[in-house]
């Protein structure tokens, strides 16, 4: 039964991975949420991490924002495979974030994805997980193969009422 | 017997994956380089993508510069993990290509590492194979306090004989 | 009769080529809206790029943001002139979109055009098209002269009421 | 017969439009190369520009690097598509001239290709010709298959020798 | 007696050159404004800017947003100093206005000022002309004076009432 | 009979004004070149600057790379134009001078040209000095008919010559 | 009794250094805040950091947006150590400000913090002077301590309440 | 007698530190110089800094390039200030460093200097201990007194020579 780590640094981030928790909700697999920080518990951090893997956790999703140390200082402490979110912030636009969380040193990667795009980053989690797991694997075609569906019936819609009428109905 | 296949959309780009296929080979995951391309060679790409799972490959690492569209052409014809790696290319510095590899849409995510930083692609891959054959789990921990040694053993020298000489002798 | 494919990835992005949608209308041009996308609806963007001669398009325009491989990988499928628009998202000034649809390696151009100027995509089209239909173009001249009369009717009333005035009047 | 007009504001640009001029002969596209400019020959430009058409001009392409402003006063001047190649300069990377070229007001685009990608400007001018001249159409079919046959074929090499030998013989 | 031209490309950026007017009018100095454009009106652009300086005009103020050619297309055609404002636009920072307005080619300088500052551009123009009209730098020595006087008033009341109440009171 | 001073904050930065130098010599404007600094000879910059007018200066011309206060600070202190050139340095593209020298405080502006182009600012100079003296609005004439006459001159050897055989003997 | 200097160009600016000014206050170090201009007042700016020293401050923190030469400017006035904070403005993100401030030359420098980001340049400002007086080292381990608790506590609640519950009840 | 901490994460940056270390050289500051690494070695780094202030240390100064979160995590594990300098590497020009330096979260500043600017670190440093350390003051006063003399000379060197000879004999 797989169980992911969700870590973030400040409890003004939690709405902002609200896409990444519905989605392993979708696909029931295990998670806990941490409030944890690089820089304010910096210990708790480290040892969280070190222990995650003997807690049994198979893979560590951060997401941070403006310097973003939180998902490379999560993959310094564990072999776990880290997977970083970049978050924008109230005066940035995330490039800071995400520069921060890709440009890891050799040796010391975090697979990382758009810039708040925590949706992805719960994906990801799946795709990864899924080479271990089969029935996550089916659970991700599934999902899949609705969300063609939907657009395919968007796409019939659209073209049957023509653009404006799409356009207002939606509103 | 995970296997691993390394894709990129030119003989030009082979140099940039040497550190990637060099990690590969030092954990012994075996791996396979082929050279696709998501505008000249769509429909290969394609085909090679949707039959990766059934061809006993286990992750697509995709290496591009410019548009860099070829990781997320890769992602959204299979659900293998799909590690993308952003490449600098004579007239750029390889942000366009990062930000075309990470800013992938909700549901399709491609685990994107530092800009030209091809063997965190391949520490990334095993660090998501090791989950599921423990093996690797060994040699990465292994790979890992070798390289512990070797920084302390350069800090010990540099203590030892101080910056001007350390320097000198490292030339 | 000329006729011209609107592509995007989704729905939510309709509102921002009603521009380009009145263009062609006010020129006559004959389209079609599809929603399709790169990364969810691949093969179904492929095939209908592939037959888009065949069925009578002559031009695909592709709008999209982050990401944005829509018109790349339509390029990548067709010989048909392909006109790429970069849009903003909600947490992107739309310069990633931009360096992806720009960037193409040689051999596969997309013409690109301003972030968010679905406007210039049409005129583009329109452009190009007259140089095989010259009914379209006398259309292109008459649209500009009025411009030109209006700009200039613009000028004539700012000089006469002054700049306070004609902000006031404008509100 | 189509002829082009490429267009470029020094001499000291000529080398970076080879790959277009190359491709130009390759398809038999008559043009002619002039060296103007937006500011050092505004009348000349204009004029040039205003009386393309009539002198039998399909489409101009205009590279520039810097302010940039020759494609878009190019197109200010004809209802011709107008291809605007971006150039990097000594102390530029060619951003500048990049957002100069394509962020054109709403009516008056040019089809911007990619930073230096010179090739990218001829093969959009001839896709666009094609649309009316079908024997371009087939030229450029050809040169895709055999583009396409020449990555197979490097690829299959590749694969016999495996990346160490590719890479060594192709010195 | 001075006389200054005012140049923008659309009345919709009108509201945006109200400081620069405003100064104008604090100092006294003759101006006209205009809506021209690069590239909708390049003729009449052409032409005003030709006959700038027998009409009896200085100098040459151009603001634009975007791709922002007006100021450098103005010192094309006039040898008068041309000084450009950057604008922001509904979809972008101003960057690419700024780039294309100051990296003009050697030979047709642009005096280019800060983003939105079109005050920048009054008082630049009113320096110039001020040494030519020894008056006009009377008028520049009091307006400075008065604002050294009402900053040195605001710190003294700030210190008085502490920066609490001082920013109740500002409200 | 007016004079120019040149500013710069090192001697390393001499050669990068030597295109300024040749126009200013080319026109016969009388100039002075000064090595002061914002931050490291603040008070002897300050001092220049505030006596500039009064020794015969009518413009002062400052280049600065990197966080590039010295035009900025030297229209701190004079009412004279000032005109700025941002320099790139060892390890930057010039992008911070250049904000850093433009986006100046309204009320305080600095004539801002391209990074590196050091002609321009002698080009501008001799504008505005123009406007007050004549003769060197007849010099610039002559300097901008010459250039033209060079230009064309190019343009018929190309045309005569073709491109190859014109890139060959160019080398 | 150490003494801090907070010096703004602006009483426009005086909101974003609250979170500074509350710091000071909340660790009980005397400070005094004071509207300069490195541009609009600069002989009193260079007055004031010139007596700096003399009239008992120890440190000067210096907030500026857009050019943002103040920190840098008071840099050169004094030996005491300068922090520096840029600012966001209406229209900057404050990456400008970033730059002006932090790449001053050699032998001058400015302790710059990130972006808006006052009560960082209060917290700097407080462990230098921690060195010297040991009272302000404990008290900042006091708040250390605090906001350990304070994050520790929310973390508990928050697994306590799960992340819906949690989210629902901080509105 | 104050002792200073330089961490750097690699061997291979021991070159951009050799101004810092040459200044404080010159200012007689004791110093040790450590390879550590954040990400390679996570636990040396948190034990050296939380040990740092017991082992004597009053500043620790900490470079990175890339990701760059060394500075930011030695902040994290000690009340001593610490100043990061960013760095350049290979492939990046050292804006990715300088962000993730700079914009730590509030709480937990790090005093960022220029990019590659080591010596900058080791002024700041000294400025910082100069107010502990009176001695400091003075050599810190000399040597801006030297350097106020050698640009000085220079100047007097430019005026006598002239800007030729003075490049002349300088190379």
């Amino acid at each position: 039964m797989p169980k992911i780590a969700v870590i973030l640094g400040s409890d003004s981030d939690l709405p902002k991975i609200k896409d990444c928790v519905s989605f392993l909700q979708e696909v029931k697999i295990d998670f806990e949420v941490n409030i944890l920080s690089a820089h304010r518990l910096p210990d708790e951090t480290a040892s969280f991490c070190k222990n995650a893997k003997a807690n049994g956790f198979e893979i560590i999703i951060a997401a941070a924002g403006l310097a973003a140390h939180l998902p490379g200082v999560c993959a310094s402490h564990t072999d776990l495979p880290v997977i970083g979110i970049p978050l924008t912030s109230k005066d940035s636009d995330g490039k800071d974030a995400l520069l921060s969380i890709v440009q890891m040193p050799p040796g010391v990667p975090v697979a990382t994805v758009g810039i708040n795009n925590s949706k992805n980053a719960a994906v990801l989690a799946a795709k990864i997980l899924a080479l271990k797991y089969p029935d996550l694997s089916d659970k991700l075609k599934n999902i899949k193969d609705k969300n063609i569906q939907t657009l395919k019936e968007k796409n019939r819609i659209l073209k049957e009422k023509g653009l404006e009428r799409y356009l207002e109905e939606k509103k």
